[in-house]
């Protein structure tokens, strides 16, 4: 794709995950993509086919930041299951902060009145967090019976909906704090009672993996 | 109310429920609530001023149902968690197969649509859900640190979330199978390692608590 190309897809796509983030997919016109943008509708219609199209390139695009921000919680110096809890923080301060972020997941939330498949975003947080847990099982750090994938599942569906309704109850911006709440709710269960030489479990929760404070991290944003 | 209006609106609401929880709020007109219910359109605007008032009298329907559903968790003879196992069966079960169930969550879901406040359900399953935990707190049956209010208020958002998910990715039917999944992740952090004299804590989410199989509940619906 050419450089100019390129640039008008991103700011189209800029300016309609804005907009289905803030007014959702019903309330968002492509003349509202159009105005914010700054582009022609034609130019919207020469890239993308209709509406739909665009809501499914905004989900695509969150999509693809995903493998450099995957890449960042590799560190193995850094237990996996900080790195887990250092890897939610980012992904609530994105669903409360990223446009991109919150348009998928609030076009998902409306799925049912958009005409078109879109895939499920669940998928790709599920393989980080089996990885991370089966990282954290190999190091014989999740209590006995804690099988990584069953888990995972389960992890990321409860953690995607204690997020989005506490946004939707407390404000986007209570989220990041009330993770340590969800956090003691699941991660003795994950480590077990504390066994000999190993600090409480309870404390992975409370203290911020180093390196991972969020000034420190780079935007989820490409 | 006489009882031939009571019986209308009855008629009315559980037509809405079905074609709400089937179609969504935006999907469902009131011609289409008429031609469920076999009343007329001029009818559901004498009991309900509009589409809104319909959505919300649902809402309220579903809420009422609640105190006698309660009240059926308050055996004292069973362990306060394992009731809260129970409920959590109870309403994953009327979140795939009961009407107002399903429509109350769908209308939360499109809330954003739906031009009137709804209410937020997760007050009353808080509540529940805080009373007992606290029982359990008082009964030295919760793990320390664990605190009965904000550990509801989390675990109701997680669950529910839970729910929804595994709802829309696996299927209505498949929830109550995954509920074992999910108080596998939570349940040892509530109870804490196993103590001398005590149940493995893993034992309460395998064994369904005596007197709460499914044949044995009365419906959630009055």
């Amino acid at each position: 794709m050419q450089d100019r190309a390129r640039a008008t897809r991103r700011s189209l796509l800029e300016a309609a995950a804005c907009l289905f983030a803030q007014q959702g997919y019903a309330g968002t016109s492509v003349n509202d993509i159009s105005a914010r943008s700054g582009r022609t509708s034609g130019s919207i219609y020469f890239h993308y086919a209709s509406k739909e199209g665009i809501a499914l390139a905004v989900v695509h695009d969150g999509f693809a930041t995903w493998p450099s921000l995957v890449t960042r919680y590799e560190d193995q110096s850094v237990p996996p299951l900080e790195r887990l809890i250092a890897l939610s923080h980012e992904i609530a301060r994105a669903l409360a902060e990223d446009s991109l972020t919150r348009a998928g997941a609030r076009l998902w939330a409306e799925r049912h009145a958009i005409n078109v498949q879109l895939p499920d975003p669940f998928v790709l947080w599920t393989t980080a967090a089996t990885r991370l847990l089966a990282q954290a099982h190999a190091g014989g750090q999740l209590a006995a019976g804690v099988r990584p994938a069953p888990t995972a599942r389960t992890l990321v569906r409860a953690f995607f909906g204690f997020c989005t309704l506490t946004e939707a109850l407390d404000g986007p911006q209570a989220v990041n704090g009330r993770l340590s709440d969800w956090w003691q709710l699941v991660l003795p269960s994950l480590q077990g009672g504390p066994r000999s030489g190993q600090a409480p479990a309870r404390r992975a929760v409370l203290v911020r993996p180093s390196g991972t404070s969020p000034s420190e991290h780079k935007p989820l944003r490409r």
